[in-house]
């Protein structure tokens, strides 16, 4: 971590509630672009629990030092030319700021559908268990969620398709997008 | 991580006991590499503990979550065309076995310097407080170090100069290494 170098790959963030559609959307914009010839690589913060966060609860620290962690692992793939694409709750704004800060070349993409939609689709059972009190510290319930305050992007999973928030996102990333491999 | 890619990258796997000198060998390869045009990525045992790994300690089960997480980061890094190269202690066989595979393109370097060595360098004042009983559990005085049975290649960094292990690396990596972006 010694050189100097372009940072030609790009971290795009995508934070909001559970069931707000952030996994849908990196696999979508993934597909896109692979498809096209990029290096990208979906962080998915579910999968990083396993493979990085092992032992790492829910409070607010533990969740902070999740997000440094996937933060690091994109800035390198960024460094390197990767289109890193992080799905993460990612409740707090002042870390999703501190890792924006570190990546340097970074899109933040608040996946916005209200709390009652995100709750209705509850495709992992999470928000039932959470509302029967089986959960504690559900971002939502009872944890908070700081959204973005200026977000590159804002998808409203809601009232917009996952085609339409595709092309929106590619529309604000291809002129940043990295040199073709 | 859904989409089948070729393995374009390489991950060159340094091993061995504190102060044998993995770190000095894996710097001065990546300015090698690096000054080549490559994509080269340095995984540090310390730096990843600090990045990675906190909260981790010394026990055989924390020494091997290390490496897998370490393993994790550089076979993300490999699949996307970077050359990783980790300086890791890694004193367990089965863990870097278990690494190697999942990885696939995979090289490693068996940094070998006898005990007495490593001690009389000492650099970190380590092997002092082990000796002392103010650090428990220190590979090669009171924890296991289980040596490659069959690495790519051995460095004796106690009768080879770092030019010459570098030179020796390169001979063997040079056929496998990556397209230059």
């Amino acid at each position: 971590m010694t050189h100097p170098r372009t940072n030609t790959g790009i971290t795009i963030w995508f934070t909001g509630l559970c069931g707000s559609g952030k996994t849908t959307l990196s696999r979508a914009l993934e597909q896109e672009l692979a498809g096209r010839g990029y290096e990208v690589e979906v962080l998915d913060g579910d999968l990083m629990r396993q493979h990085l966060c092992k032992g790492l609860g829910y409070s607010k620290a533990d969740r902070d030092e999740n997000i440094r962690r996937i933060g690091f692992v994109a800035g390198l793939l960024t460094r390197h030319g990767v289109i890193a694409l992080v799905a993460a709750i990612s409740p707090y704004r002042a870390i999703r700021d501190e890792v924006r800060r570190s990546i340097g070349n970074f899109l933040e993409v608040y996946v916005n559908a209200p709390l009652e939609v995100c709750e209705r689709r509850d495709q992992k059972g999470l928000y039932r268990k959470a509302r029967a009190g089986e959960i504690r510290g559900f971002t939502g319930i009872d944890d908070p969620y700081e959204p973005p305050l200026s977000p590159e992007l804002e998808c409203r999973t809601d009232i917009e398709s996952v085609e339409e928030c595709v092309a929106k996102i590619l529309r604000v990333l291809e002129p940043r997008l990295p040199k073709r491999p």
